[in-house]
């Protein structure tokens, strides 16, 4: 699924792209270190009056001098917008906080978005660019690792709603992903490993082999090593091109993407959004989807050890908050894979494959009870 | 620009077929009486467990439970979501209100929204299903003459924001578009006129025989002829199919639809949504934006007191509130239209021939003075 990239030859050597074909769009996603420093990353923008970069209280003081030092070289004028860190503020309120100043700012539908930060920012900024003025360009700057290997590549934004995560967004894709690997420098321990999540989540759903590579490099992983971290972002990267190349609208295999994510999201929506980190809370999902796997039969038994012992060794959570049953169904029942009240789950049915399907109530039940606190 | 329709023979004699075809997408606008009491109007709409009616309060009683009646007929559960009338609701709160109601009832991803009501109701039931799990279908049941002519045709979606008319919304196309003649006998005058605005509108910029045909069919119009009302509302769809056809995220074509429309919305963001109805400016604009076309000499002196009369023969105002000069060109430049700060005006260049230019301030100020109360 890489494609040729034609803006190779400006890319410094350390870099690897991954390049992103849809049916009407293409972007690359840059991976690398040194990438906020090198002027190669930010060539053949989209040029505008204005950038506007949409940042967090965390991750502003880090690296958002840097960025807008570099835009500056590209557009007249770079505003700013900081939001409350963390999950809690995926909200309509920091998304109208972004609209206020864009407004206040006369800012044209020219204007290019740069979201610089984690998933939140990046789902935020993105449902902003997709919905103002009916759609502006924008462009991620991914500084965790979740972000990097998922939440800035496919194109889905959103925001949240207190009866559900992720539930109001837009299919919208960026014009180009920035990966700065030395981003991950300054990340917190408990952000890195819910970052493994989602890469843990590319060995089973599609690639057994990297399964392998995971379980052999976990610890490179968690420390930091650069070349494991540069290996695993493209691998996870270029999976999810293969994915979304393929099903850009979630119709069908897309979806597997979701792997841990119905029993996740019902974790993240019970316990109140930011409690768990999204990557924590899927972490603890795939145990309770691996086991969904085994007890319908389409994984063998020693499947679920292997994937508790890989999340634990990752530093995540797999023992589950014991929210109740009922509460864990009605959850997961307004989960956008549900269809007629049918609750749907992303399954393991070979080491690498995964397919969708409904289960029993009583067994899901019994998935829950096994995993809870 | 109309295509052949596939369900033409499904169609009573009376109603006529307009047919958008779009890049990726294609759906039909149905015109004519007795639509909504017609089996044939509601075939092949997409499948799914769950329809909701989103409508409002002046509408709903009217039209809503023969709506209701027709769609159990095809899905197992049909919801309503009633919302307060008028341009001022068209709000974030609204929309939330909606999405509140979806999700409270569980309503899945295949869920289909019937938009019932004027374009309020048509762009905001527009972009809650363009980002409800973003993105469910929606179809248009429109019941004033200016949805039918315009609002619900080319799938622009949004909602206000304090600081500027339609600023958050989507590009999103309707699966179909019942547009029924009978809605329109119970609309107020005032409305009738407001859509009217829109139908003459279709005239400078496009058709010089149909501004002439409007001329003579206002009076029939105004008494809600229905052969009359017929004509116009199919020759302004076509028209805008053939517009939007050609562009339809509005990136240069697209934008003459919005003639009269930029000192329009100066008009209503300054006077507060809701105080003017949307054609009442519209028409009031156009009146301004015939003067500033003569002033530029795009076109000769009569054109804009045969603008004025016809407006004004419509039932429509034709003097503006005094917002001050300021006040109107600092509305004018977040108009969605304006780049870089620079107010850009759809102006006439010849009957049935419209073009986007700026202008300079100074002669701005003196339409604006010069039309004042």
């Amino acid at each position: 699924m890489t494609v040729a990239n034609p803006h190779a030859s400006l890319i410094n050597p350390p870099a690897q792209c991954v390049g992103i074909q849809l049916a009407h769009e293409a972007y690359d996603i840059l991976i690398g270190p040194g990438l906020l420093a090198s002027e190669s990353s930010w060539q053949d923008l989209p040029r505008a009056a204005t950038a506007v970069i949409v940042s967090n209280e965390t991750v502003a003081p880090l690296f958002l001098p840097q960025l807008e030092a570099r835009l500056l070289r590209h557009y007249a004028r770079v505003e700013k917008v900081i939001l409350p860190d963390g999950e809690a503020f995926k909200t309509w309120d920091s998304l109208n906080h972004i609209f206020d100043c864009l407004l206040a700012k006369a800012c044209d539908r020219k204007t290019v978005l740069f979201a610089l930060g984690g998933g939140v920012i990046g789902d935020m900024t993105g449902f902003a660019a997709a919905v103002y003025m009916r759609g502006v360009p924008f462009v991620q700057v991914p500084t965790t690792l979740l972000a990097q290997v998922d939440s800035s590549v496919g194109g889905k934004t959103a925001i949240n709603h207190p009866l559900g995560k992720n539930m109001i967004g837009a299919f919208y894709q960026p014009q180009r992903v920035i990966a700065d690997l030395d981003s991950l420098d300054s990340l917190p321990q408990r952000e890195l490993s819910a970052g493994l999540a989602e890469v843990i989540k590319y060995g089973p759903i599609a690639d057994a082999a990297f399964l392998q590579w995971i379980e052999d490099n976990i610890e490179a992983l968690l420390a930091r090593d650069k070349a494991a971290l540069a290996y695993a972002v493209k691998r996870c990267c270029e999976i999810k091109a293969w994915v979304v190349g393929q099903d850009e609208r979630e119709q069908g295999l897309r979806a597997i993407l979701n792997f841990g994510h119905t029993f996740g999201h019902a974790i993240e929506t019970g316990m109140g959004y930011g409690a768990w980190l999204h990557g924590e809370a899927v972490g603890c999902g795939m145990v309770m989807a691996s086991d969904l796997s085994v007890r319908l039969g389409l994984m063998p038994a020693e499947f679920l050890p292997r994937m508790r012992r890989l999340i634990e060794r990752a530093g995540l959570p797999v023992v589950a908050p014991d929210l109740g049953v009922e509460r864990y169904l009605d959850l997961m029942r307004v989960d956008k894979k549900a269809e007629a009240g049918e609750i749907r789950f992303v399954l393991i049915d070979g080491l690498g494959s995964a397919v969708m399907r409904a289960a029993p109530d009583a067994v899901v039940a019994e998935v829950i009870r096994s995993h809870r606190a």
